[in-house]
């Protein structure tokens, strides 16, 4: 793990957490996109080295959208960027943890991603990202 | 805002709690500190340019005992660094948002913290730090 790449944060309305953000953080999101295999929506902001990332539910059965139907708003996961994915997956699964995806997906910002069981990681969600250019 | 400072993970154990998150993030954690006034006992790593802080209940009605009866093990809190955490509680009840403490207090790690409620940020409890040798 090389550092906190982001935190994802769960919203209701994307455009109501942009304004909130925006006043909270004193900084403006600066893109948006849709990750359609997900059922998701997010938007960037940026906070010194690391990215705060809103995600909004886009279909009814999605994981946000359980999440905010389960927890409300709040924290989702935390991201930690990674130089190879696959090695760190195979790292990790040697130490006793439970992916939730066996292969790196596709997911927003140009990363490929993977995601750690919060039940093998002490009730956090964690992804683990890696720069789609930066693929080795 | 200048960046996140940390990200604040309640734990039952923080032996275990050590343990886990070292095979985590892969790196050790290097201190332990115990703030008394908040019922809690912390431990601190390293990852890249932030720290993650594991919370320990040391009272069964201080904070994380709380939540930890909540919610379980997770994300308790991010914190964001701040130059002059006043002047930035000022800023942020301008905005609306409403403080769960009037004044900055002394919190782990040589910090004069202050807590957003989390009711007025979008589920998420934001604590604002100010390195006490960093005062202005």
């Amino acid at each position: 793990m090389k550092k906190i790449e982001h935190i994802g944060i769960a919203v209701k309305d994307l455009e109501a957490g942009n304004d909130l953000y925006e006043k909270l953080l004193g900084v403006a999101h600066y893109k948006i996109e849709e990750v359609a295999s997900e059922g998701v929506r997010t938007s960037f902001f940026q906070s010194g080295p690391n990215k705060i990332e809103l995600l909004e539910a886009t279909t009814e059965d999605g994981p946000i959208a359980k999440f905010l139907e389960k927890k409300g708003e709040g924290i989702h996961h935390i991201a930690f960027a990674v130089d190879n994915i696959v090695e760190e997956m195979e790292r990790l699964k040697k130490e006793g943890f439970i992916l939730l995806n066996e292969k790196p997906k596709k997911g927003a910002d140009n990363k490929l991603v993977a995601f750690v069981h919060p039940k093998t990681a002490g009730g956090v969600l964690v992804e683990l990202c890696q720069e789609i250019n930066n693929l080795q």
